[in-house]
């Protein structure tokens, strides 16, 4: 998500993203040294030469940390956090000593952007893939990073890494991406950055529509397309794990809390206690973030206490829907590494010890 | 509530008013033209000569609304009604005909301070009783409003009129009214308009500490004293029903919802089907009032569509507590008023045939 001002009469996405790609097959003639426009560069799959740049804040830079973590790529791609805030500039690294990146020794994101693009004119934005060797971006295109880390670091997967998408279920898992993208993941920014009432009114019928749409969906089918965990799955849940936290009350998504969906409460809450989910979600960083950082609909920039957290963890009897979080052959994560783990005191539902959640 | 701005460091409640009584047997040497100060004279009880200024949006208003409709004082004092939001000036009747007050004939309340004290420096608030003769603003201090609607009135209460007072429980309620008043009516504006970090945190504990003195002394009781609807009940009601409204996202007092406090919800359905609680509840008005009104909160003025009003007729179970609405010889109203029922489309539990709320 990017820094700046955010209310316009109709939220508009800036999308305009850096979209090199890494590849486990590079066309050497399209590398960076090239002539290939920046863009349309293409890099090669190398373990320890990328940072992956997140705010745990952050819904699309959360994807990245999920999908990373069940794919077991962190001793290939580590991976640097920025804090919940910034200022009009940029992500800071104000979480970590001396306030620098530990790998990329520099105080903002901003500046391997800058790295990349001299006077970069677009929006500064997380999820990054930074070059260490370099300190450049190679991309914030977010869900071709995603996308690429489970098509082209297939050697660098974990032993029981999960299939996020199985050839078989793609068209299907194309269409519900899309719609999920514009009507949910997008909505709620439609409905919080609406400039008049109008466009505010219409981008509620649309968001509730969607979730409408979803609660019926996952009433019968325990993940959203298939058997088992996919990337559609972790698209939804991090709009999910943040509805409550901000979107309901921040942005005025508010026909109800996500509590109140018993189906789609009880699907975010099967995931959020599936190792992978839950251990990467940061609440006290997520209401930072949007009641911080958007003073122009909150211009106290007071953080609400709510919600009650209590019940994520509870027993949520989605198994009688059939299927299983990862296929005959696939297997959860295990422990989240030290460095990596959420504090408790950001989401009690953490166990320290081991950085996964609990369950009751 | 008076108009202004709101947020400040810790948020103080402007509680200087003009005092003046109607009394059954005032004291003549203290009445309008005497050398008794504004604000400690005494008016005589007179069927027709008061009009009660209400915004149908303000808690404290409601309040009075309520009371006059439980003892049936329609026929003896007229009611007006402003719009839910106003100028930086005043209240208006810009819900009437040409915009004037169809009794006193003013386009906004202020008038009606300016006529009693010219200049008039403090807030201009609602409820307000006015002297239609005389144009004049009585009284706006709302607790001894109602209060007096109780004691002085009594000639004037329909058949079937509760006891709002009973003489064996004031000492009770008097307890309950103040920490009601101080921790919840107040409470939840302590926490929306508080201007730092750590005034919202001690507002926001100190209002759930409250909510779960509530939640714990109605879980055995059907209401807050005695047997019986009291005023204390009145008092807590009008925040309740603006709880999930406006309080709980706009006020950010977000522990959790209304709807999810399961005995503080089913003690407020409860209240919202009794005849004179729902049927004065304009969700409407009170959604366009809070999020309008308050910019320096709510920059956008975009009033949420939410929440989802569905449950408020829901049965409540509250019978098997014993106790009843009405003591014996006590009756419910009965239809509202034709010209004073809020419209089904600003409360969907409204039956337009007679203005009460239907049950399911």
């Amino acid at each position: 998500m990017a820094q700046g001002s955010y209310v316009e009469q109709d939220f508009t996405r800036d999308t305009n993203y850096i979209g090199d790609r890494i590849l486990a097959e590079p066309d050497p003639a399209k590398g960076p040294g090239s002539d290939t426009p920046v863009g349309e560069q293409e890099w090669p799959v190398e373990a320890g030469r990328y940072h992956l740049v997140v705010a745990r804040a952050c819904p699309w830079a959360n994807r990245a940390i999920i999908v990373r973590r069940l794919l077991g790529l962190e001793g290939a791609i580590s991976m640097g956090v920025a804090g919940p805030t910034h200022d009009a500039d940029s992500w800071t690294f104000d979480l970590d000593e001396g306030h620098l990146d530990p790998v990329l020794q520099i105080p903002r994101i901003k500046d391997a952007y800058e790295a990349r693009v001299p006077g970069y004119p677009r929006g500064i934005t997380v999820p990054a893939v930074v070059d260490i060797p370099s300190g450049q971006v190679v991309t914030n295109d977010f869900p071709w990073i995603t996308y690429d880390m489970s098509g082209q670091w297939r050697d660098h997967h974990r032993e029981g890494a999960p299939d996020l998408w199985p050839d078989e279920l793609r068209a299907e898992m194309d269409e519900v991406n899309k719609r999920v993208y514009t009507e949910v993941n997008n909505g709620v920014y439609r409905c919080g950055f609406a400039g008049t009432q109008e466009s505010y009114d219409a981008a509620y019928e649309r968001l509730w529509t969607a979730m409408d749409w979803l609660e019926e969906r996952l009433s019968t089918r325990r993940y959203l397309v298939g058997e088992h965990i996919t990337e559609a799955d972790v698209r939804l849940f991090t709009t999910l794990a943040r509805f409550d936290a901000a979107y309901h009350g921040h942005f005025k998504c508010n026909r109800s809390k996500l509590t109140e969906m018993p189906v789609l409460w009880a699907y975010a809450r099967d995931l959020f206690t599936t190792p992978g989910f839950g251990d990467t979600t940061d609440f006290v960083h997520i209401k930072a973030h949007y009641y911080g950082v958007h003073r122009d609909i909150n211009p106290t920039g007071v953080v609400p206490l709510g919600p009650d957290l209590s019940g994520w963890a509870e027993p949520h009897g989605r198994e009688s829907l059939g299927g299983s979080p990862f296929a005959p052959g696939a297997t959860a994560p295990g422990p989240v590494p030290e460095r990596e783990r959420v504090p408790v005191e950001h989401n009690p539902h953490v166990d320290p010890a081991t950085g996964l959640v609990r369950t009751s």
